[in-house]
């Protein structure tokens, strides 16, 4: 399988170079991509400059064997991950990310050929996505590998999108499809517990490639807000899907004081997907429910949207809201009603989440 | 000793309440402080709005295992701590800290009290200092905890002071003294390796209480900022003392293409310091040279400052920068020369930092 720690021919221990000579390495060319960024690395702190905008931030921690296993997954996808998800959260708010700044911590066993390698990730998805790293902390870990990024982003004032604001009656619509991203980690896994430690396995991968790519390189739904923004819509309410369609969709009516109704029917769910659900004896409409990191966009639309959103390619209503005393259920095709569960994709348990 | 695992009364295991449950426990009651706050934790991302000021933006992860030990820091110390620091870099920009995100990454040995201890620490400083709590990210950690800070703040468009600004002949000031925080971990380590694990020992700590109040709970200089505004005095460059002051001078000078010239007899040294130093056979000046965590600032300001900067309660006038030729060094009371170095306080090895 894919390791991280193979593969790189000339390796140099960080303590060779320090930490500023880390800093250096994996700052080195970083030049400002937006007018907001005044000053970035190399100071106490970043300076920007939001004269006529909202500013938006938003802040995620990422642990080694809780958030990502370095068995399979390469580190400049890691750092890309990192990134974006980061960046999701962001366009979830309606807004758009500018700046980030990262917080790594290292173990002994990271050269600093591996922290450029996952740096280059994050510049990567730095530069597709026209942000800034403007500054980070780094430093040494007993406990394997730390990430911690923090994502600054602006929107007009009257722009910005809460969970808080759906009404009974409003649709709900998602992008893309959901699922994939939870069916890429459970083959990752199998195919890890196959190889057990075989540094020749080839993994099995065929007719799966867009399902490993959901989990190893997810994108932040840009061209969604882009569209939405065009075809004239502001919507009600709005979140990225990290934990899972359910508890998200919990979240947004919790916030807005509304219930829900989604139809087992409209979800998205791509043919990979139902394929390998089928595969491991699981229901393909389970994992869209509650299988998280997809980084799809759930939001809510006014009912006159209809026609409008239904247009936007990539976008499908699944459902609408309710008073909030009809709480949060899922139709099923034959007209079963379920009600929804956070038991989704929480790296703590959850239990009071509904 | 103190230990965090102590005196509990009543736990509640976190899996009980969930991830939400204890999020909405650490939050309740949050009120913003801050115009520049409009929407805090509870959404996908804070929002702000800095329509007339330059935003500052600093981010520091501290990890169990390498930046504290639960052994004998109160998780309550912990987490004011944690705060102050952060707020430290922003102070350090000429800036105000205006709000933070905090990312907690939490093993399964941790209750909801414990980490209610540790938010309540963060509180407090928050409250103290004026700063809005506005967002995070709870996770599960497989090993220690992690605390990841970021802080937001604000200076007017022509206040931020860079570590770049320096100039020859500048005057190099330091607020407070130096090396008492190191000394500080000094007895907290040695009571440590005394008490060898009785739970009955207690700590030998007369006569020092400031060098443990020093490293438990250092403050921010948020007095000096003030005091040097009021002085109609706008430093040339500034950092905070976080990593030794020979670290910090050498960054400054690097920045400002500068040397610096230091002077034994005017670095500023507590009687406490200077006490326990010749109690463990170390000298005084290397602790204030090299030890960490002091979080006090080093700046420059021009010459004809002298009178008014020497004037403010708090500040000594400890040299003066130079030309780069000159390098960075200390002068000795009998007139010697010794090059700075930065061997201080980082948690990675700084093989280059000079």
């Amino acid at each position: 399988m894919t390791r991280c720690f193979d593969n790189m021919e000339s390796q140099t221990e960080i303590s060779t170079i320090g930490e500023f000579g880390l800093i250096g390495r994996i700052t080195d060319g970083i030049e400002p991509k937006n007018a907001s960024t005044v000053a970035g690395v190399g100071d106490d702190g970043a300076v920007l400059r939001y004269p006529d905008t909202d500013v938006l931030v938003s802040t995620d921690l990422l642990l080694e064997g809780v958030h990502f296993d370095l068995t399979y997954v390469p580190l400049k996808h890691l750092g890309y991950k990192a990134a974006v998800v980061n960046f999701s959260d962001i366009y979830a708010m309606n807004g758009t990310p500018r700046q980030i700044t990262v917080g790594l911590g290292i173990s002994s066993r990271f050269t600093v050929e591996h922290i450029e390698e996952l740096y280059s990730g994050m510049r990567l998805a730095c530069d597709i996505y026209g942000v800034d790293l403007v500054g980070g902390d780094t430093t040494a870990s007993r406990s394997g590998l730390v990430i911690s990024i923090t994502c600054i982003g602006d929107a007009d004032k009257d722009k910005v999108v809460f969970r808080s604001g759906a009404h009974d009656t409003d649709l709900i619509c998602v992008s893309g499809d959901l699922g994939s991203a939870y069916m890429g980690l459970q083959l990752l896994e199998r195919e890890k517990r196959v190889s057990a430690g075989d540094k020749d396995f080839v993994p099995q991968f065929e007719g799966k490639e867009y399902l490993i790519e959901r989990q190893l390189k997810p994108e932040a739904r840009k061209d969604i807000i882009a569209a939405l923004s065009s075809s004239g819509i502001k919507p009600t309410s709005m979140m990225d899907i990290s934990d899972g369609l359910s508890s998200e969709l919990l979240h947004l009516c919790k916030a807005s004081d509304t219930g829900c109704r989604i139809y087992e029917d409209r979800l998205p769910v791509d043919y990979q997907t139902a394929a390998m659900a089928e595969e491991i004896g699981m229901s393909a409409i389970t994992a869209a429910l509650n299988g998280g990191e997809d980084y799809e966009l759930v939001f809510t639309v006014p009912l006159h949207c209809h026609d409008t959103v239904s247009k936007i390619e990539g976008v499908k209503v699944i459902g609408h809201m309710t008073g909030p005393e009809l709480g949060c259920a899922l139709i099923t095709a034959d007209g079963g009603e379920f009600p929804l569960k956070a038991q989704g994709f929480n790296h703590m348990p959850a239990a009071d989440a509904s």
